[in-house]
């Protein structure tokens, strides 16, 4: 079998060439799912995408949708494999590309520049995000299906139209394509590596519980001369209750709120202590310099690990220029958790309301408008697919896979977990200093070759799976 | 003196009839000040009072302003007289009727009818505010002069009209006319009696200040994915600033905010409680039930002599419909303060300002905007003006005049303090219910009868004041 990994990265390094003139072709598409007037060009990516997946084997369709068309392929092996099947994810619409002005290449006619730190750069709206990284993938499977006139495993492609305006389309699509799109392990390659010399795989994300709070106290706004003193302040209140839901040391002073937070292990800890992480110019990026967290967590334990509650936004009384001296009926904070580990967005929501409600003056009434909410995701790090991808890409770079966290949530693996029951592997090439949704968004020449390097050995790793 | 007094008593219930239908005349003029389609109606109401003055020996003028015009008499007694030069004030300008559907009779058709608990009433608009209140005066005038042919006072007489619409002509006419509106004490008729047994001199009136106050942190809205740990929210910030404000005594902890609050006097608290005011019923009616101001003072005592401090708005963040998980970049709250004795309020700003910097966190900055204040209002009780008031009102009632506070600033008040360094004696007869602004508006017949006869005697004490 080394061998015919070896075989596959020989036929990868051969046609780098060639793999840039195809990414240049899906480049110069400006599909920008967003705007209508590039609609068409949209449905023009969709077809390329189709075409280079039926050109490599895959029995590829165009599906159309409300919005923009989906792509999906399916590769039956010609053998018996034993390994998983594959649901690959990528997508193929990009960001707008405005302002034109900042961009020194035009957006959609790429280039291969030099870069002073990165060496050969390909810039073009899209390199990153994500049309070089979902075809690093592809690549990968072009060289194996060249090389052995086969791939060694079931593997289905999906590439979405819709990323950059939402995915609208894309739940009710899994829903109706469940049996053709069911697989034992997601691939997506939309993340990013640590550094330039230094692969990770994604297993930790964040999740999210919501709530908008109402407190009322009198029945209209009031004249504050005839009125201040002895009426009840919904402002003064609700900013009492507020202002108290953390301690000094960042610590959220709800009842229960840390019972289902895991605490790190060592491993991850040391892991993550190794990278050096410099909290004080991820601040100044941002034009602070004091972390303000919870003590005792550096900034990255906090961003992966730990979980947060913001007040997204505030309002109440008299908000126009100028004054007017009101005492209000009403006053109401948008408030949102970044949750972790085990936490229960309903468990979390209904434990702030009772400690709100335990709160409230005697004469005020408080309501709460709660959206839907998602667990954080977190996946088990000694799972046979994360073992195997981290070798094989501690084998591409010579230095062992980063498990990062993500403090965001990102909705593809959620509808993956949610309607097709399937973890993902979260595996990416971009760096942060691609420019993504930016002018002069760009893709390291070494993230598209050894990304497509990467694939290669992890489907070799793949095939000895059971 | 006293026959001279009796007879004006005698002509002024004489001519009750006539005294209605002179102020029939002036409330079915619709002198709306806001609206500009009621303009030449204020134009005509004014012409309206100046005719009137003339008529009963004034010499009076209207003076046109860039809104609506002033009217002006001057009335100088035939023989030398000794009592105070008076300037009395009132306003022919009312407010809007609508919604009018809600008016049993037409607001600008006046009505004499029956109401089961104050017998006669006057049903218009400004009928209480404040057409019939300054009536009052002038017919007392009218009797004295009718009675005696010289009214035994110099009296100036300014009738306003734009006082529904913020006084804006006021101050430069004030100025302007310094000279010729100068006097020893104002008189102004358009506050009220505390019931329809007890007259009333309002002496104290709280005062202003007024700031807005924004947190700056990050110096972008940030995602809360990607910063919420690290990051400062000032939103937080803020509300622990804001929440922690007043103690749970309701006492406000800014330093030295009570150092120029002087403690009320035993005859003033002894007076106010005998009042018997309902602090239940006055929180029921806003739907409130529970008094919220500083421990250990009556709901009174807390609107008419300690300070306040309230929140009258507050911003930050995202503040539109459903969610968007972000970490704002500033978040502000509108901050008025309500005044008494001596406080001063750049004194107080600047504590305020003081106490919010010692706590911002280190990574915040804060910025104030300041509006102009005022000090509060309090009349020497022990003045020959409001002592001789006092006993011509309990001649009238029967019962002595309370001397009331009033939560709010009344800006008339502040100007002739300011421009005419004048103190000014409010007394007027209009009752809690009397509807001003809302429809049915009303004014008691005994509050017109009583209004004009207590005016009477005050005019008579007056003249025995040297």
């Amino acid at each position: 079998m080394k061998n015919q990994l070896n075989t596959v990265l020989e036929t990868l390094e051969a046609q780098t060439e060639q793999s840039l003139e195809r990414l240049f072709e899906i480049l110069r598409i400006p599909s920008i799912s967003t705007d209508p007037a590039f609609h068409q060009d949209c449905e023009n990516a969709a077809q390329w995408c189709a075409n280079m997946l039926n050109d490599i084997g895959f029995e590829a369709k165009v599906f159309p949708t409300q919005g923009k068309p989906m792509v999906v392929g399916h590769y039956s092996p010609d053998f018996e494999v034993s390994g998983p099947r594959i649901l690959f994810y990528g997508h193929y619409d990009v960001q707008p590309a405005d302002p034109l002005e900042l961009w020194d290449t035009p957006p959609f006619d790429p280039h291969l520049l030099d870069h002073p730190e990165h060496g050969k750069i390909i810039v073009a709206r899209g390199a990153s995000d994500d049309k070089a990284q979902f075809l690093t993938f592809l690549e990968a499977c072009r060289a194996w299906h060249y090389v052995h006139k086969s791939l060694p495993l079931h593997i289905t492609v999906l590439l979405e139209g819709e990323e950059e305006s939402g995915s609208p389309s894309l739940p009710e699509f899994l829903d109706t394509q469940k049996e053709s799109l069911k697989a034992d392990i997601a691939l997506v390659c939309d993340t990013g590596q640590w550094d330039n010399k230094t692969p990770a795989i994604t297993t930790m994300l964040r999740g999210m519980a919501f709530t908008e709070v109402t407190l009322t106290g009198p029945n209209r706004d009031l004249h504050s001369g005839i009125y201040g003193g002895p009426v009840m302040n919904p402002i003064r209140a609700l900013t009492k209750i507020l202002g108290n839901l953390c301690d000094d040391q960042g610590r959220i002073q709800i009842p229960h709120f840390y019972d289902d937070v895991a605490p790190l292990s060592d491993n991850q800890k040391t892991q993550w202590e190794a990278l050096n992480f410099q909290d004080i110019a991820y601040l100044e990026s941002v034009g602070l310099s004091v972390p303000a967290g919870e003590t005792g967590y550096s900034a990255l334990e906090q961003l992966w690990s730990r979980p947060t509650l913001e007040i997204n936004g505030i309002y109440g009384g008299y908000t126009g220029p100028g004054n007017k001296t009101i005492i209000p009926s009403t006053a109401s904070a948008k408030i949102s958790f970044r949750l972790v580990a085990d936490q229960d967005p309903h468990k979390i929501l209904q434990n702030f309301q009772d400690f709100i409600r335990s709160q409230i003056p005697d004469d005020c009434s408080v309501s709460f408008q709660n959206s839907d909410g998602s667990p954080a995701v977190c996946f088990d790090q000694s799972s046979i697919y994360v073992k195997s991808a981290a070798k094989a890409l501690e084998d591409e770079f010579g230095t062992p896979a980063l498990m990062m966290g993500c403090g965001a949530s990102i909705p593809i693996v959620e509808s993956f977990q949610n309607v097709l029951s399937m973890d993902a592997l979260l595996v990416g090439f971009a760096l942060e200093d691609d420019c993504i949704h930016s002018p002069n968004e760009k893709y390291n020449l070494s993230s598209f070759i050894s990304g497509q390097r990467s694939w290669a050995r992890i489907i070799d790793a793949f095939t000895r799976i059971n």
